[in-house]
């Protein structure tokens, strides 16, 4: 199939070199060049304007920063204009889940199909074809973009528009709180005598296991802050979360508590740590190091 | 080995059974005798008195409700005394820490060894000898005691004396905070028009992934609150916790919330529900089924 990519950063480069292994026909666009360029050696198409790469292709994906940037490179220099008819836009951004029925809706008035589709598992994840992808649209659209999905990673139909971005906050939601469920409880392991590398240990199996015990615990245990997820991320998610509840009229109590914690973490100098890094603001807090 | 253990409810008379199966001469006490004579038939010795059951035996357990009534099994009617010198007392109940210690204390004062060994797994980890043990004492006595250990679970020394219950601990806390991540987060999707099953599948072998989220989060999913542990229990669990902390100069400002959260579920008629149930406490407060 003819797929256009549009940003070809950390996760869009390794995703855009998957696609062309597995036979698409792939025209690329990033706003710096340069970090494109690479793909032409794997058979891509790099194209100078977003314009010229979306022209004729039955798929565009995008896999930008933020919101803002989606809406502004999808409607801002004639881009959506420039597209089929009938062509799908897969948003693989994280964005806000209103943002992304916005799209979707100022999209459809084009004529044009919209899936959100953002990702977890990292650039290794991109890397291997192992994300996974939560999708929201229509049930028909899904099933066309499933040879798209499939040399990417596993992907899932959580509901309509705007569903895939609200399983994304769910996803950060999840781990940003059980990061703090870890490094408080392995904490407090090690104020009362305990070794929490043996706790971990010992805990492991049973129903406190969790890949953020196994990752982000061990990195605690290490005082390995060096940054995979940053602080300043999360707190982003998090606060993002608590937005997208409000204007639902959900009430989020715990997501609302790591926000702050998250907060008080980048206020005391562990904004460039991972996420895990808010094992260090909780052991502040308790005189620990 | 001579192995007395004291306690054959739910969970002690499983493990006595595969002690049992395991050669080791067993001799089991319960305070309703009728609960402990099923284990005749694998070979146990069945005791009307505590005091007889640990008569020349190398090794105690003790599997009973909490500490107020291990202290009183132990130090009530001549029991500790009736040991020989040198005898190790294993204590598998979840008590508190604190209790541990003094128990251990008590004990050392007669000669008598004492490991803190609580475990993890439930009455199916019991029958199927997976209980994960968290074992707080000396590294010797930890020694001796695997052939005990072996035909029950994995057990790994965490610490000194008190340390096993800390690990408990901080296993009940990690279960407590992460039933409410999950639950939060599905309950956002669902207000949000998403498929929390959809989600949920999404989400599963990423970041987000967890026992709790395979086990209790299907259970919110179904809406199946039938209880195997109740939310009555993981709110003692969270104020032991909380206690604990305390007593050791410990801020746990995420065990905090999530005590309030279990506090209001069992406020509001979701007492007897599983420990799951804490989505339907937040479903309530968002006016939500």
């Amino acid at each position: 199939m003819k797929i256009a990519l549009l940003g070809t950063g950390m996760m869009g480069y390794p995703m855009a070199k998957r696609l062309c292994e597995a036979g698409h026909e792939v025209h690329v666009w990033n706003r710096t060049r340069a970090k494109a360029e690479g793909l032409a050696a794997h058979g891509a198409t790099v194209h100078d304007e977003a314009r010229d790469a979306v022209r004729n292709v039955e798929f565009v994906i995008t896999m930008l920063e933020h919101g803002p940037i989606v809406e502004q490179v999808l409607f801002g220099a004639g881009v959506a204009q420039a597209m089929n008819p009938g062509t799908v836009v897969i948003d693989m951004s994280s964005i806000k889940p209103a943002e992304a029925r916005e799209h979707a809706e100022r999209l459809g008035g084009m004529g044009i199909t919209h899936l959100d589709a953002p990702v977890s598992g990292g650039t290794l994840g991109a890397e291997a074809g192992t994300l996974a992808i939560m999708a929201g649209g229509k049930a028909t659209t899904f099933e066309r973009a499933k040879p798209v999905f499939a040399p990417l990673g596993r992907a899932t139909l959580v509901g309509p528009s705007g569903a895939g971005q609200l399983a994304k906050l769910a996803n950060q939601m999840i781990v940003g709180i059980t990061i703090g469920a870890v490094a408080e409880a392995l904490l407090l392991c090690e104020k009362g005598g305990a070794d929490p590398a043996k706790v971990k240990e010992a805990i492991t199996g049973g129903f406190a296991d969790s890949r953020i015990l196994q990752v982000h615990g061990q990195r605690m245990v290490e005082r390995d802050f060096a940054p995979r997820g940053r602080m300043t991320v999360q707190l982003k998610d998090m606060r993002n979360a608590l937005d997208t509840a409000a204007g639902l009229g959900f009430t989020a109590p715990i997501t609302g508590l790591l926000e702050q914690l998250y907060a008080d973490g980048v206020a005391n100098g562990f904004s460039d740590l991972d996420q895990a890094g808010l094992f260090a603001e909780l052991a502040r807090r308790n005189g620990m190091k």
